[in-house]
């Protein structure tokens, strides 16, 4: 009875997700999904993204928390319009709150929409939300081992940004074992490696992505 | 529907949760449930642990993991019986897996066991497993915010291990503000600090453990 009700679940939320990815490309809209960890860096990465991007393209940001509204805030300050979604205790963001949400969001001016999600590495990968990429972040400290324990967020993801590339000096973290790790789970992983506290990376990542925006929708 | 689903699931958890409670206290086993986001030090402070309590106490582990046996086998290293659960997707340990679990160990021989939990700082805290306390780690590069933006996981634990002390210098965390978030979320945490790199800290956490073993059931 349970797994047909989370079937059922699924079912749901992939119609929805259908029903916003319309929405999307009614309007010309890129949408980014941006899952990880609690900490793992989500928010600074969307931070050092958004410096980049909109100078070139009109932003927005769709941000998931539990409770609370401190990442909307942070955002705020970049000057990017954002919405907040509080989850009330729900582990992962879902199409339905997805859509929600976008009516509070000026559609048509809109050209790249970031989408952050609960900090879970397992189950927000379940939902899609109707976004064109999903990153999935990881951040050194969390350790290299994390690619095989939590395969499914990576097995999903086009991207993944192997995160705080500042602390590995004197961790656990073997960088080249990562990567063979991640591309064993899912071998069409676009990797960057950045340090959001210090910058080194990002350019490549935010490179890649606005190749990605002009080109239409991630294949 | 979906709202009565979960309750259900929650009920029927609730009563395996207290059969098992049932078996601990016959068999005179003290339980430790722990919990955190993945990588923030789950194995590594059980590694800690049971080097410090194994000559005073026979202990044996239960490892919970989404898929592999990592876990489970740097525990072997440290000579502790362990089980391992793998739970193919679910993001959290239940009762039920427990149970099942319990059946491969030896009750008679254990007096304290851990229960290592799925890395999530969201779905676990739903779950009871009959355990007499439940211990949450926040790891330094988390960051401080964690603990009012996932709240119910540090106000369903009577202890919080902030954890990774080592890696403080240089990165966002305020453990005076940690500490002072974390009571106001549970007045009634027990807080320790450690490094499980160095193991400062981790003989205040043992010691404060072996009491409450000695005292029986925390209350």
């Amino acid at each position: 009875m349970e797994i047909k009700v989370v079937r059922d679940i699924l079912a749901a939320n992939e119609m929805l997700a259908r029903e916003n990815r319309e929405t999307f490309d009614k309007h010309g809209i890129f949408v980014v999904d941006l899952m990880s960890s609690p900490g793992a860096g989500k928010t600074s990465l969307l931070v050092r993204t958004l410096e980049q991007l909109t100078p070139r393209y009109p932003c927005a940001v769709v941000e998931g928390d539990i409770t609370g509204d401190v990442d909307a805030r942070r955002i705020a300050e970049v000057g990017v319009p954002s919405v907040q979604i509080n989850t009330g205790g729900a582990c992962h963001l879902d199409a339905r709150m997805v859509k929600a949400a976008l009516s509070s969001l000026s559609l048509d001016d809109i050209r790249v929409l970031f989408i952050e999600n609960v900090g879970n590495l397992v189950c927000p990968a379940n939902y899609r939300l109707g976004e064109d990429i999903r990153v999935t972040i990881l951040s050194t400290p969390e350790g290299d081992d994390k690619l095989t324990k939590y395969p499914l967020a990576f097995r999903e993801s086009d991207v993944l940004v192997i995160n705080k590339t500042d602390l590995v000096e004197g961790i656990d973290f073997d960088i080249e074992q990562a990567r063979q790790s991640a591309l064993t789970v899912n071998a069409q992983l676009q990797i960057f490696q950045t340090s959001c506290r210090t910058g080194e990376g990002v350019d490549r990542w935010t490179d890649w992505l606005a190749s990605q925006i002009e080109s239409g929708r991630e294949t």
